[in-house]
């Protein structure tokens, strides 16, 4: 398998490049009977669009989303959802600059040494445009999800060394980087000035998470509901780290510390993020990913190209000093579409098996 | 899909718990003609033993493994692999105190929400014992890996606070702990003896890489190489993070300072630890995870029972007072699963393409 | 999975209803630097389009297929290949005869069953021209194939009770009915042209094999070459029946008669259809399918409605009397995708085992 | 994948060959609660088994079934259930003449094609000794549908040109043909004993239905539920062909004939088979396979040796004159694992929309 598909029983399998004709997608094992319009996914596409504010890429795409089959009189058919966005910013500039060179830190080399050429054209499959379908395949799922009490939703937690010191969830949407803290916003907006100036770029920090999560979803061994968001939030762009809860810091603790003990009135911490052998358990569902800095930089760096003599490169054009900003719904429907995939899986063996057992609540 | 496979092309199936007759595991896809007995696979299976040293449980299997099928004359035929370890110290030990209670920071009451009811004995299958089964088909993975020049090794990076500092590949094997800094061996048996007596545990940090992988491994989308790592290390039981390269150290890096830049003597640095666009890039790959202290305590904690009423509890018995120490050669053992699978599926898609790229150095 | 893919390592998968916006899929796991271009495709849809003859549907659609990725410079990239076809003949009909009827021998009340309800326009995601896009697919696996010397065909070999006698490959694409005796040809006018009058329709048989097909392509157990045949044979609107080489007849034979002996010069017969334990011989492949009478007839037929009352059904429209005509060419796609997939298959395992074992000529 | 696994929501592993330690497989998947024991298992197995009348193979083998995991307190748990049968009856007899030699009709060929080598003792993997453990796993798949009101059973239908005329279940299991007609049992055992004789063998025919099945299961496209059965069955040891209600006999019906007219008081034919559009109507769920007559011969056969010279061939030992006797439980095995795998699909996709949908009786 090429691997172009997610998910086991919920699947998405996309295709497209930077500069081709179209980015699409196909949602397949989507319960039927869900009221699913464009407007219900064209709400999270515009989220991750870019071009929206002054501290993203300054491409323009409408990012408008097609739905091509699957829906009927309003409502998912249970048949495969196939979706399409036309590519129509494919600013047709001469790439000869980066055709014959290898961008540090791109797939540039890597894509030529798996399929010995590559589109060269705005980094082809290997750019983040190719998360547009990912975002409106999740909203799919959070649109599912939300019908079962589920919530997805995200944050951004740190940007280089801006660190979140308040919490608010309606701060998320007042501001370009999906930050809870409005106190920290003007240093980030700073931030990102004075990187653009320098032709530089940084790393972030997102938080995703899901409340109403029944306990229960999951399996055992391999396809672990933890395995499979470090899978699925791992393969988003940039990604080179993924937290479960207290993640990290369980270095450090002891066992009386992260254990998370239990009163009938609700679990008293939640260092496990939600899940336990794999297996949720009711609390929220907590992950942590760090998106490295972008790689193209207006600041000159050595490499070389395709004939293996040294070379300089600078990258010009329209790109985010923090691409992390934008990853924060990006995360979220990853998140989505992998829950999506475990309720699907635990009705399919599990059905109603539970009956008698007690529920402990989230959190006392 | 109940989870219980790991990979694609190379693919490992499981069964087995704590307390059953035996574990065992198919290992299908494995190339023909590769040489293999069972002594190849004890060699790994003795480094994750329990019972060998008097920092780890107490529990005292000899796991010796068996091959059922899948090898003749001493050499793989390309059917599937059928090996068995039985479980001869099933100590038949009281578990009413554990029965009808969920321990905090076990998956016992995930796993009575999931299947409605649970193998109590020593976890069932959600037992750390499930691993022994990886290690067996990890050493398989291995060795085939070996013969391509490839080479996968881990080591403690950390326990609780105690640090590395110095390395020597050499020294790893020389402790109990897979610690390369003998300098430290000390404090952590210190460590581990007074967490003993106040029969509490703590956190570990495993470091895995792989040098001599060529470049072009992996996939451009979902099924990236880093993400198929993510989702194989965080398969192991108690495995709360994991980190590429760099990992969460890039929140706070620039661009310039991130991206590794390249000369035709080799990468100047790796901090995307041998993978960009998720395909591998020649460089080591490089991989961290770190494992949550075991909630298997003496000291006692508070929890609820099977009908919801509050309970006490304590874990008597055999238990290791950081998991992580045996977890470097599971650890070792995903990431070969990981490279054989995605090794396979190179040559499966893009047999030999890549002629005339050129091949830039590890490092400089 | 909700069974709109096929294939392991070479993937198609496919959405749109017949009366949708557009037919479209995604082909994943293609080798790189094959050339493609859309003209290799439409050649293929041609033969199975609509509209073309007097004998068959008068639905009139271009289905002209659009590359949307995957190609680049007029070559396959490795990536995902996604292609659509319009819809542009969506006849606004009058649907509210059959939407709440269920026509015997269609998907009507079988799909109301499995989605509460369905797309009932041309018969929605059941319609037959959910196949174009399996066409589209097998366009790109049998130009690969071609290029390693695999050359996969098909031909009418029964259509109600006239059975060919004599047989000329060329004579295959000189009729509209893909029947390789000219002989035949007249009496298979009168009969479409009679049942049309009649309003009925007729079952065909067709044969479909693939020559050049190196040994050792298959696996041994559950996905035999034979087995995947007839999975993706089985899976074309209103076929009944598979067999592969002797395939029905050999119940009355003996085993002296079946086995196909060897000679230095080459196998003695092909009974069984190039394929032994799972794996192909070399030999020819063969296999052939029946399809049933279409059920949309002019023939008035009993049914019930929606609501659990009897009711009469009569198929107005645009039908084709005998669904087989047109099944030549998807058969052949159906062929050539899974034989792609075990090629790639067998180069993941496999590679260049075979050095110095005799190759046995196809036949004497 | 190396396709020793068949279900995507309930799959069975295989693994061993025929003069191995053992046979194993695992199933996984399996819903958790159900009351299950060896002896369960061993019902079917003993209906397998060789050597239990002077009709089939003197092989005998115990066949008996040893359950490693995955049941607790008598009831399934949930996670993999692991079964083995060792092999008792391994001959060390002397290979010799088969080493080097390509049996005709046999897999030698094609598995050194494939391997590069093989396990010649007593065809190692392509051995019909394999299908040991599809009964085992079909045992369970059996008994689970059987608590659903789903039943699978087998009979013959047709052995060489002897086909049955008159039916009566209750004689199905009076006789080692597994024929449902009493009359023609002693023209069989003449022509097993003629066939013995003359070192020769001959073809079969095997029924296998369902009934009981719900309306909606099954997939739309690609995992049609006849298409899946295509695939199980056709995976089976020998079989050439594969038909669904009216089969081959499709091809010379009407329209008006092979429609299956509906009243509200039950359709009025089955050539469908109980599916329509790939799934279930509920009616019976009827399917046909032929096998090939073995190719294990005390008739001398030409062949070529591994270095390609001509060589005469000759098969002693046990062999069964009809392979087809003892393939009904194995036909009904497969039958019940892919319907259990496809009720499981069912329930994860689509729960309970049919509410309110008419339920058409069975027939008439």
């Amino acid at each position: 398998m090429a691997g172009n598909t997610i998910g086991k029983l919920f699947t998405v399998t996309t295709f497209g490049e930077s500069h081709g004709l179209a980015l699409g997608c196909i949602v397949d094992g989507c319960p039927p009977g869900i009221e699913l319009s464009e407007t219900d996914i064209q709400a999270d596409l515009n989220r991750r669009k870019p071009g929206t504010s002054r501290y993203t890429t300054q491409r323009r795409e409408p990012d408008q989303v097609k739905i091509m089959s699957g829906v009927f009189e309003g409502k998912t058919t249970g048949t495969p959802i196939g979706m399409i966005i036309e590519n129509t910013d494919q600013k047709s500039k001469d790439y000869s600059n980066i055709k014959d060179i290898y961008r540090p830190g791109h797939a540039d080399y890597t894509y030529d040494h798996k399929y010995g050429f590559r589109d060269y054209r705005g980094g082809g499959r290997s750019s983040a445009r190719e998360t547009a379908m990912r975002v409106a395949a999740g909203a799919i799922a959070k649109k599912y999800l939300a019908s079962q009490g589920i919530v997805v939703r995200g944050y951004l937690e740190q940007m280089g060394d801006i660190q979140i010191e308040q919490f608010d969830w309606d701060e998320v949407q007042n501001n370009p980087f999906f930050c809870p803290d409005s106190s920290k916003v003007e240093a980030m907006e700073n931030l990102i000035n004075s990187l653009r100036k320098e032709g530089n770029s940084i790393g972030a920090r997102i938080s995703v998470e899901a409340t109403g999560v029944m306990p229960g979803l999951g399996e055992p061994v391999f396809d672990r509901l933890d395995a499979d968001l470090a899978h699925s939030l791992m393969s988003i762009n940039a990604v080179k780290g993924v937290e479960i809860g207290a993640g990290f810091e369980s270095v450090s603790q002891k066992g009386t510390e992260h254990r998370d003990e239990i009163t009938p009135e609700g679990f008293l911490s939640n260092n496990a993020g939600g899940i336990l052998g794999g297996i949720s358990t009711g609390q929220t569902i907590k992950a942590c990913i760090v998106l490295k800095p972008t790689s193209s930089l207006l600041v000159p760096g050595q490499t070389i190209d395709r004939q293996g003599n040294p070379a300089e490169v600078v990258t010009k054009g329209r790109h985010d000093p923090c691409v992390g900003i934008r990853a924060t719904p990006i995360a979220e429907a990853m998140m989505a579409i992998t829950l999506m995939d475990h309720l699907m899986r635990h009705r399919a063996q599990n059905g109603d098996v539970n009956a008698g057992i007690p529920v402990i609540p989230p959190e006392v």
